[in-house]
Order: C-alpha cells, then sequence, then structure tokens
C-alpha cells in the first residue's frame, strides 16, 4: 500500500500469491518477469525463492490457488442447488463475474495463461490436464446423480455430457478474454444450459 | 535445409510464415524471441523486418496463415457435405488432426497461444475476437440452413447453437494442448455432434 513501509513479519502468503497470480493472470507466464512480481508482490527476488520457489514453481501454486477458486464455485452453485438447471447456469454466471468484464476481463487464469505455457514447461501442462480431468470426474458425477434421480430425460453419453457442460466454460473464458461482451456471454451460457440438459422432464 | 548455401532471392513468403507460426505455436507468443524467429526462418532479423514488420505483426500474419487453413477445414468439410452431422463429425476430427497428438500435439495456434498475450497487445485481442466471431458466421449460417432445410429437429437459439458448436472447438484445442489422448477426444468430438445436433428428424 502507499506510504506503507516495511511488511509484516508474517507476510501473509496467500495474499502474496494472489497477487503474483494477478500478474501472471494479465500477462502471461512467459510474459512475465519475475522483476513484474516482485514489484506487483512487494518483495525482492531472493524472498520469493526462499517463499514459493521459482517462476514456474509460483505460477503453479498460482494456478492451483485460483483452480481452488473455481471449485469453491463450482461447490456453492453446481453442488448446492438441487435444481440441475439453476445450479449449472449459476456456476457459469459466478465463472463470468470471476472472467470479468470490460477492460479488465481476463477470462479464466488456466485456461487463458497455461496452454500458452503448457509445451515449453511440461508440469505446467501436467496442472492443466489435472484441473480439467478434476472438474470432468465432478461434473460426472453431477450428470450421473441427475440421471438417476431423473432431473435429466436422455442422455447419450454421460461422459461427454459433463465434458460439454466443461466446453462452455472454457469457451466462454477465451470469448471473455477475446473482449466479448458480457451480456452476450450471458446469453449464451443461459442458452447451453437449456440446450445441453434439455427441459426437465415430467414426473 | 542442411547443406544448402544462401537463400532462393525470392524467398518465399508464405514458408517463411509457417516457419514463424511454428515457433508462436509451440512457445507462445511471449515465450518467442526475434532471434528464436530468425533461427527458425533462416532470415535475419532486419530481414524480418522488412519482409513482415516486427514480432507483433509477424505473429498477427502468422495467425491469420493459421486461421485461413482452418477456414478451408471448414469449407472441405461443413460446406462441402450436405449431410450436416456427417460434416460436423469431419470438421472436428479435421481439427483434431491439425492439432496434433502425442509429443507433437500443440492444439489450436489461436486458441492457445492469442489469449496469454491478448491482454497486453490489443492487436491481438481484436485479431482474435475476429477469428472467433468470423467462426461464429459461419456456423450460423449452417445451422441456419440446417433449420430451413428440416435437417435439425428443434433449436432453441439458433446463434447459441452456433457458438456451441464453436465451444467445442475451443475445448478440443485446450485439451489436445493439455496432452489428453486423441482417441478420448474423437469420442468427445462425435458425441458432441449427436447431442448438439440430435437425431435426423424424419421426412
Amino acid at each position: 500500500m502507499a506510504g506503507q513501509r516495511g511488511r509484516p513479519k508474517q507476510y501473509d502468503a496467500e495474499t502474496a500469491l494472489q497477487l503474483a497470480g494477478n500478474v501472471f493472470w494479465s500477462q502471461g507466464y512467459s510474459g512475465t518477469s519475475l522483476d513484474d512480481l516482485a514489484a506487483a508482490m512487494g518483495m525482492n527476488r531472493p524472498s520469493i525463492y526462499r517463499a514459493f520457489g521459482g517462476k514456474e514453481a509460483l505460477y503453479r501454486q498460482a494456478m492451483g490457488q485460483f483452480a481452488q477458486q473455481m471449485e469453491e464455485g463450482f461447490n456453492r452453485t453446481i453442488e448446492q442447488e438441487a435444481d440441475m438447471r439453476k445450479g449449472l447456469s449459476q456456476f457459469y454466471r459466478a465463472a463470468l463475474n470471476v472472467y470479468g468484464a470490460g477492460d479488465t476481463a481476463l477470462g479464466c487464469m488456466v485456461i487463458c495463461t497455461a496452454p500458452a505455457a503448457a509445451w515449453v514447461h511440461p508440469d505446467v501442462q501436467a496442472d492443466l490436464l489435472q484441473v480439467i480431468e478434476q472438474l470432468d470426474a465432478k461434473l460426472l458425477a453431477r450428470v450421473e446423480q441427475g440421471i438417476r434421480k431423473g432431473q435429466i430425460s436422455s442422455v447419450i453419453d454421460a461422459q461427454s455430457l459433463s465434458k460439454l457442460i466443461q466446453a462452455v466454460l472454457h469457451s466462454l473464458a477465451v470469448r471473455v478474454r477475446a473482449g466479448e461482451s458480457k451480456a452476450s456471454l450471458e446469453r449464451f451460457s443461459d442458452a447451453s444450459v437449456a440446450m445441453l440438459l434439455g427441459p426437465a422432464p415430467n414426473k
């Protein structure tokens, strides 16, 4: 903060990670230097190394923190909402809120920055796959529950439906980053819920 | 080529662009230096500047070249195939072939590298949006044609269905880059066609 001298001894690692994550989120992995990170975190380079390891380790931890935030969004919406359609719609809306709008619209930190780094950095690639597969598993569990409870009429392939639900999220992430308007994307995400899950079957 | 001395006077600009594009495709925009490009293109830096402009101009031209290649794939499949389901399935398969498999699986050059660069480089962001919107328009025209010809049973929102078709492509791009197997993604893309377009209506 402006005017603040020094740092509390117990520097809040989670906050520092978030500040680093914000730089990676806007500038990408390769577009971010350790000096950028040091400036954003208010830490010098040796302190960063001591606390988090090098740039790649820091990026992977920031990715993990972001994925955790998205998972909490999943739990608050899809998991807690009994109405599957409402829950999925809320999930997409919550994601769009995180992805941002207007000048500060950055999309998803993982989907918009990890792919560019994944070929050169195999550990980033592995993390990216893990984030995707973990969401696949959570969505598949919810789709299977929806089938058991008769919330979905007919499903060709539960696994592919789960992936299709995530595909909308990937596309929202990229489209936000490309500058598409929030209103347009809310319309798309709402229509996607209706197309993917169909009308609620009559009991 | 090994052992080849000098360069033909009429250096093939399209080939040089493709060689540059391959470096951007694997390393991303910020992860690519002008020295990397010069080495891959077999041109010195002043020649690159003269022929293509700076790094950003070169990247944007390489993106354009890649998008052109994807558009040709669209024309060969969706546009030329009267059976909408078959055409869409072929389109996804053709994209997966371009995205690659195994160790050389790079996903989509545009979707996997432009988002990371889009926030810092507004022209790249604008190009990314344009590529997405151009495919939206082509897909929408095909969906509307499918509705007119009675090839699709019921459509909630033709524009959103077109975006959903492209969402699968975005997700395939990212999943390939993350290292998901081609077999898994072929299963997903085939199931997506069935889920998105539904069974062919009886005439």
